[in-house]
């Protein structure tokens, strides 16, 4: 398998000024290429550390990416640094100043005088356009190494990078699927699916649990085992399918939104402790008008009473976290709104107003087409994980109650 | 100034699984402490790997912190390397595996039979408890060097790198003032100020600008400048004053209770293109209960009728996006809810729907108690970006009408 490194380049990383975001990204695409990524560095500004790490890696790896430092300051010395460990000259390449300048005129009205810095192309290396920003990249050949230089700015970084994918793909490159769970806990699911997942030695399986995107199941594997993998998921999803909300980089709320609009259901939403959260969800997938009305953030007592019609009596006797409470919510909220399906959300997020009956966590919610789907939890965690979980299991019931319909 | 460096070990991070969040902390809170962070690496977890990279730094740094790699089992090698590299042994610390015994029996009903490992202390270390997990952290002098282990879980790294911070203060200790604006862009403000800024060079100066937090202008010097950072922010805020909305770490929408609660007044939102994000941005705040009524996610065109009022006239003359459709939202949620004060939201956050009068990110909002406060806005991004900004700037002139107040 080949070796991989990468350099990532400036104070503003070393001073904890932003998150070094490029790092995984590069990291987790290098791995599916058929990488082994053997070390990640971040250095400063300066030609002797930039220098001293590309020479020691250079001994290790066949790929390395250097990002950052290519702007046109005397700050940006990672072409200088590589030029020099190279023994290669820096040319300045009279082409690419044009396009460069050209590039800039667009948006500022005078052109840096340092731009020029920019255009300086490492003697051998093919240039890298770069679609968003005027940094171009840089690549090189090196006794049969690549060394490839990046600009730091993730929006310019990612589109360089995937143009150079085609040409980076090993024979070791990987398949991936990724199938995501809200409802069902990450060690019921590794129980179900143990003698599927670990009876075999092709696939490499990791999981990972959140409380935004729930249980992710990551299966990799070799490109020439994908049928193997493929068969893989089928008999996962024989055993679990009722429970996957999505695939890879489907989002929970995009494939409610779907199904409603397979179902053509609109949906209206009544919360309480989630204070608009789920209704934001929904309404961040495009196309949501199509199927979704709206819905009341009922967060005071008086607004449940006043706008939903929850009974004085049913707030009294059973509280506004109460079942009740919630079915109340959503049968004012059809008669208010005329949508198909209500949901509502009632809980305690905390820190406070928690009681030994209903402690902190406690959260009610239902669903009401034609009748009541009522469920009771108790979330853990801090007020906007409980809140966050309500508004995500409130969608995750929504999906299995549009799956349902399918069978009715 | 003394220099430190960061080893974040772990495959996980190789693989892009997870991201560095920790290399970020450390290295703001080392320069705070009046470090130079001069390299952070990420390794994997073999013994190779780990002890030349330590081996390597040691001879640079006065200061050097590995993460992660503590944990029980044989791919956690920290401890091992450390102690090869500094040619000392580990010792199983009895009382410490006791410890360390008690704790994850209150967790799990099975002990581990690896766990000794996490009992192995290097010798001459000082143990650092782990308030949160299973894995303590150890702390090493070596020749004037201070060398420290730490596990690398955020939440169990965190508080036990917090603990220390009175330990590694140097002399260099740097004093920080964020200061956060909204409804003011970096170039105005940098301008505006430019004569406070860059007329000195005893306090360092950068701004950062995204959508969520607005503008931030960071404000460094050494601690024994104290005095002169806190006057030069005392001239800052007679010129940007009324701008600013918070101080560190406080939040927009932190403010924005607090005011509303020292004013007494109660508020209730109509959101349209937000659909809830305001809401959910206003009930975060803990105690919100006391002043947030709640309100309606008029969504569809229907719903503004129905619920808010917003006649047929208006929508079919203005459409929903428009000065009279807000103000028509306001009154209505008014009338509903008989909070103090109403605000209301609606725009066109795209990707569809835009046309040349009303491009996508055309965005009203009204504030109104006694009488409207309505402002246009024509916000860019993407339609995630654009409802946030939309939630931001309601929040911001929601402020600012607040703070007005007081003059009244």
């Amino acid at each position: 398998m080949k070796k991989a490194a990468i350099i990532t380049i400036g104070s503003e990383l070393l001073e904890g000024l932003i998150l070094n975001k490029n790092a995984q990204f590069l990291c987790q695409e290098l791995k599916n290429l058929g990488y082994r990524v053997v070390k990640v560095s971040t250095v400063g500004d300066d030609l002797i550390s930039i220098s001293e790490e590309v020479k020691t890696l250079l001994l290790k790896v066949d790929l390395l990416i250097l990002t950052g430092g290519l702007g046109p300051t005397q700050d940006d010395l990672t072409r200088d640094a590589v030029a020099k460990v190279l023994n290669r000259s820096l040319k300045l390449n009279e082409e690419l100043l044009s396009k460069i300048k050209e590039k800039i005129k667009k948006y500022h009205s005078e052109i840096p005088q340092n731009i020029e810095r920019q255009a300086l192309v490492i003697d051998g290396a093919e240039v890298l356009d770069n679609p968003v920003g005027s940094a171009p990249g840089q690549l090189l050949t090196v006794d049969g190494k690549i060394v490839i230089l990046l600009p730091g700015p993730p929006r310019e970084l990612i589109p360089m990078f995937n143009a150079l994918k085609d040409r980076l793909r090993t024979p070791d490159a990987l398949y991936q699927v990724v199938l995501k769970y809200y409802s069902i806990p990450e060690a019921v699911l590794e129980d179900l699916l143990k003698d599927i997942l670990y009876s075999q030695n092709i696939v490499e399986v990791a999981t990972m649990a959140d409380h935004v995107e729930g249980v992710r199941l990551r299966l990799t594997t070799h490109m020439k085992n994908k049928e193997y993998l493929d068969e893989m998921v089928k008999k996962i999803l024989d055993k679990t399918g009722e429970h996957l909300y999505g695939v890879n980089d489907e989002k929970m709320e995009e494939v409610v939104v779907r199904l409603l609009k397979d179902r053509k259901k609109t949906l209206a939403v009544a919360e309480s402790c989630t204070g608009g959260m789920l209704s934001s969800l929904v309404v961040n997938v495009p196309g949501a008008s199509e199927v979704f009305a709206g819905g009341v953030v009922a967060y005071s007592n008086d607004l449940k009473k006043h706008i939903l019609g929850v009974r004085e009596d049913t707030l009294r006797k059973h509280g506004a976290v109460s079942k009740e409470c919630v079915q109340e919510m959503t049968e004012g909220l059809k008669k208010l709104t005329g949508a198909d399906i209500c949901v509502s959300i009632s809980g305690i997020a905390g820190p406070s107003g928690g009681t030994p009956e209903k402690p902190v966590g406690t959260v009610f919610i239902d669903i009401f087409e034609h009748e009541h789907i009522t469920m009771r939890y108790n979330f853990t965690g801090d007020r906007n994980t409980i809140r966050t979980r309500s508004a995500m299991m409130a969608l995750e019931n929504l999906r299995k109650y549009l799956k349902g319909r399918e069978k009715v």
